[in-house]
């Protein structure tokens, strides 16, 4: 990395790992963002050191309120801005000023209301540049990091559950759906590295997000909600650096006609034809996601295993029906139901009883106990014709002993590489069991069909990643033929 | 009705509210199928009169065990039989001689097994003919309906979570199904009318099933897992009977080459090219779910609500990602996003800020509070070219009164009869505020793609409804012919 990106990255680290955080507009008033941005940093134990900001003077919640960040005397790493739209320059000049480098504008009244707005937008550009402050925003929800315990997210705690530290980092263009996203993971109990909305992208924009996470330790797999892309080729060449390290799923909008309308009055993105998307991201190897919940269903996959190499998907289960409706979902998915080997069908024979299917999908039985699940998913792992296995459990069965069931095959689908995906599904005890898996990194899903489309994610992204690879050894083979010459 | 088929429906009638039960195979112990049922039935409060029957005699929870239900003095309007497969024939005669008209055989190992079972399932079909018994199953899951306080499910009540009393009958032919079906909905607080798991289908088929809950009062909606019919035939015309009273929606599976395979091996079912299927669900109106979730979410709309008079739809939200992708969804499932009128944009621009949009979808801001929606729904349900509402509520906004919204929205949107479904997106708060809305019967999913799906069934429905009306129409106008001539 060059000197100038190395301290690029450094100030995009500010945002998820600063030491001290000015908010400038805090404040106590019921119902203010400045209020709930308080809480928020306090509740979370922000480990670093906050000074609240605010013309007033004064104090917040037992700190000393300056009037203006020129008369902190020690060093700011973050500054977080929510004063009104046309108060904020003003802002980033002192803040240029006293020295700091990285700001997020959580303010709107910007570029998405109008040309005045713009203008506005335009101006606080000019000082960020003046100064080399890297703005986050504006218009936009703020950032929230479990891990480094930083959460500057405007919402009130009592109105906006978050989720745990893992994995995954989620970047979204749209606040309010960023706010749902984060609701929706702490729901699911899937766990997040680091949440950020970037609102109208004015500096930092998705590609500069991505970069920072390639490089982030905690981040697996980086799941993306966006309208349009600020600069497509920009975004394009950042893909092409990123998922070779890292896979990149994304829920992007705007795709019909009604929807690229409707996103030209949100957030102002030229959609764009869908097909253009759709093209980029297939030859880039990004990954899409249909729906909300199939963004997460595939970055929690993608988060805990590693990639098939193939797209024969093996089923293990003991619901015959729950057998039919999954091999149908692969067929419509474009994944395919594995053909056992003869070998293992006469090794799964001599396991399971008369009655159970020993071909594919593998039918144990409503009475199965947890051996049977076990001896079966050991047998249909070992076949080489299988890429990739799903695992039903319909929980209810009074022949399942939990305990028994999870240690069985915690312990043979980790010691191997295959990629493996359950769905248990049901209601409370289905999601209680479920959570028992994910403890060791077995992704687990309350239906057969999101099952389906976190393997299918598996299968892309391991598609995606040989692809990467021939082009590279075609490169070195084409470097080698130049040499000869 | 004719005679023969009133005593039919009455027998079917004993299935769901039976006045006495004789429970052949009852037992207590551990972890058998006939200490579940008398757990479960006892748990429910069953206020009938309970018989166990148990060949080894001895008291059963405290209840006196008969050898046989020849021994019973009383009438009973139910026997649930739960002895081996090879017992079965001699307990169904057993029965016939008691006068004993209603039965369900739970155990397994019949026709599903092969040759032998095919056999002795042909048996108790003959018994059952000499002394016209009514039998469901054999190979089922059992019966559930909570109003009736009737819980014949063998599946231990701690593994097990059922729903609460409402609208929708649930018939599955996968017991295993069934049994998931009956969590899902327990845990996604939808409430069911009765659930019967009709097995091998052997004398009581899913159309003998359609004809009862197409009479009964307590069913709005009948929803279906099939793999295969017993008739098509016979099923069709039924279909066409009971989609003008109440709609079907159907989760059929084996539609794939994959899944067909696996559903001969799982129910025998031939499940025929899926073509047919659609075909035929399309002409007699049935409804149609690709997925668990989707059958769910569309009953619910159904149970609640009229179907839609078009397929023009309204969006209403306070958050534009959301509004961009409801959009989408809305053109991909091949409804359209209404164009507002122009009284309507004019209207809505007084009760508006002016950075909100007055077209469709009606984005009121993040800041809008309960009053906003209040105008802007009463605004749009009154245009003329909305056919259908979706409203989505980002609930971390701090700026909505939650009691306000629910109160003000109920109010406008149930006094008028266009179909409305609510999208509340995010987790614990969301789901919450969902079940606010549905005590006064308005549909709310934590997704807007499932607000789009429900709205999708109402408007197929609403289809349906038209098309057998101009059927019938155009019947009368042919006898009006028939007689002038």
């Amino acid at each position: 990395m060059s000197r100038m990106l190395q301290i690029q990255a450094h100030h995009l680290r500010n945002l998820f790992y600063p030491k001290s955080v000015a908010i400038i507009g805090a404040s106590e008033k019921k119902g203010s963002l400045g209020r709930a941005i308080m809480e928020n940093l306090l509740k979370i134990g922000f480990p670093g050191k906050i000074y609240p900001v605010n013309i007033k003077g004064n104090s917040c919640f037992g700190l000393k309120v300056y009037k203006s960040v020129l008369e902190i005397r020690e060093d700011i790493d973050l500054a977080v801005i929510i004063v009104p739209a046309k108060v904020v320059p003003e802002v980033v000049e002192d803040c240029g000023k006293k020295g700091i480098k990285s700001a997020i504008v959580i303010s709107a009244g910007f570029s998405e209301t109008g040309e005045e707005g713009k203008k506005l937008e335009k101006r606080i550009l000019r000082i960020s540049k003046k100064y080399g402050i890297r703005i986050l925003g504006p218009n936009c929800l703020g950032v929230y990091n479990p891990k480094g315990r930083i959460d500057l997210i405007f919402n009130p705690p009592d109105r906006q559950d978050k989720p745990k530290p893992g994995d995954i980092a989620l970047l979204s263009q749209s606040g309010a759906f960023g706010a749902t996203f984060l609701d929706f993971m702490a729901e699911e109990d899937i766990g997040i590295s680091s949440f950020v909305s970037y609102g109208n992208a004015m500096d930092i924009t998705e590609s500069d997000l991505l970069e920072y996470f390639a490089e982030d330790p905690d981040t697996n797999v980086i799941a993306m909600y966006i309208e349009g892309v600020k600069n497509g080729r920009i975004f394009a060449s950042m893909a092409e650096k990123v998922v070779p390290k890292k896979p990149i799923i994304v829920l992007k909008t705007g795709r019909t006609n009604s929807g690229a309308r409707a996103a030209s009055s949100h957030t102002g993105s030229l959609a764009g034809s869908d097909q253009i998307y759709s093209a980029a991201f297939k030859q880039y190897g990004i990954l899409r996601a249909e729906t909300i919940n199939e963004l997460f269903v595939k970055a929690k996959a993608l988060a805990f295993l590693n990639p098939a190499t193939g797209d024969r998907i093996g089923i293990v289960t003991n619901g015959g029906g729950a057998g039919v409706l999954t091999s149908d979902f692969i067929e419509l998915k474009n994944l395919k139901v594995a053909d056992l080997g003869e070998d293992t069908i006469k090794r799964l024979e001599t396991v399971l009883p008369p009655q159970a299917s020993t071909h594919n999908p593998v039918d144990i039985l409503g009475d199965a106990p947890a051996k049977r699940y076990v001896d079966a998913t050991e047998r249909v792992l070992n076949d080489k014709n299988v890429d990739g296995l799903i695992i039903i459990i319909v929980p209810q069965s009074p022949a399942l002993e939990y305990n028994e069931l999870v240690k069985g095959l915690v312990h043979i689908i980790n010691a191997q590489d295959k990629p493996v995906v359950i769905a248990i599904p049901g209601g409370r005890i289905a999601k209680k069991l479920a959570r028992e898996f994910e403890r060791y990194r077995i992704p687990a899903y309350r239906t057969p069909e999101d099952a389906v489309l976190a393997m299918k994610a598996l299968v892309e992204y391991g598609k995606a990643l040989r692809k990467y690879k021939e082009k590279n050894s075609s490169a070195v083979i084409q470097k080698i033929v130049v040499k000869k010459q």
